[in-house]
């Protein structure tokens, strides 16, 4: 995994930080911020307390970036843009080699694990109050973008009793929602992994799906995710 | 309505907040919180910010609250205390006088009917950074409460496939978290009411009813809400 496309390391944080060869100055620093920002909020997070957490300068924080609003959008988009590529490039094998049940499955799965998984809990970050601004529109464009992903992909799943009442927007809204459970158990501790299984489960029920179906669509996800 | 059980006004907010007579100071001062916990956050407003909104001094607000923290362990009770009542009510009905998944699908109603409607969106306060100590612990435990009624209800509700493979503590988390979906559209804009449908059925959808059992759920509820 390059450098790139990781901005935000997936390894528990050193206890000495300064010691840490393995991730570039940049990437320690949005480790950093993204535990602060996750526990203290924004506002609340001064520049000087990131780079204390990193062992660091002040100064040399603003070699790497220009203020904190710089590292909120990249943790941001760090937060929104691997569940995007992965829940697309499943979308893609839909119709040919993959049923849109399967691939959805396989989505959430892999998109859930990723946010089980991450150092911190970053994804909740886009529900700061200080994330309404402009500043953060490609953040937002981006999500919007995953949610017309998942609803395209829920609205080709969906049985047609449910496809007749709820949109493709709604079912996106309702999807991207459920994934998001993962962040708010989060908050509380560490969220039993049964919890990935669950949110998949319920977001083939949700597009009506009975479950003969539903056990179809897990197997086919697990031969995807193979 | 007693002044006692609604400490958040649901009217708009005045444009002269010092000629309002009808709401209590303490009302205008949980209103101004709530609206500026909601925009700015709960660190980034200070308790001058309060008081200039309401048009008072910042030593008469310390007349009606010791600090920040108490307004917004307030308004959190308050946007959590009117869901668990609505749904506690409806749970009592059940078996005698109504289904479960008729109960189950009223409260939805009430209790998203609530959050598209309230003044400013504070049940979204609960994802404040701010909320994680041991100080706002009185409003989790109302709030785990409701997880666990709409637990009940759902496990009730649910069909045997379903109930053996979901939890009543998953389906309540499930539940509580989709009601929310509201909150979360509303900090973009205002949500298409259309959306309390969408959740309730989706919820009934989580619980395995097929077409048939959602559509005698509906007709339920709107009997249970009259």
């Amino acid at each position: 995994m390059s450098t790139e496309t990781r901005p935000v390391r997936t390894g528990r944080p050193r206890s000495i930080p300064a010691s840490d060869t393995e991730h570039s100055p940049r990437e320690q620093i949005l480790d950093a911020a993204a535990a602060l920002f996750v526990e203290n909020g924004f506002t609340a997070t001064p520049t000087r307390a990131i780079a204390e957490r990193v062992g660091i300068r002040q100064a040399s924080l603003y070699y790497h970036f220009a203020n904190k609003e710089e590292m909120l959008d990249e943790l941001l988009t760090a937060s929104v843009r691997p569940g995007l590529e992965v829940v697309r490039s499943l979308e893609a094998l839909v119709p040919a080699s993959a049923s849109a049940a399967g691939a959805l499955h396989a989505a959430l799965i892999l998109d859930t694990t990723t946010l089980i998984k991450a150092a911190h809990n970053f994804a909740i970050l886009w529900l700061l109050p200080e994330v309404q601004g402009e500043r953060y529109n490609s953040f937002r464009t981006e999500r919007q973008e995953l949610l017309h992903v998942y609803g395209r992909l829920g609205g080709a799943a969906a049985t047609e009793a449910v496809a007749a009442t709820v949109s493709e927007e709604q079912l996106g809204a309702i999807i991207i929602h459920l994934t998001e459970l993962i962040s708010h158990l989060r908050r509380t501790g560490e969220p039993d992994p049964v919890y990935l299984e669950v949110i998949a489960a319920t977001v083939l029920r949700a597009c009506g799906l009975d479950a003969a179906a539903i056990e179809a669509a897990i197997a086919e996800s697990q031969r995807l995710r193979m």
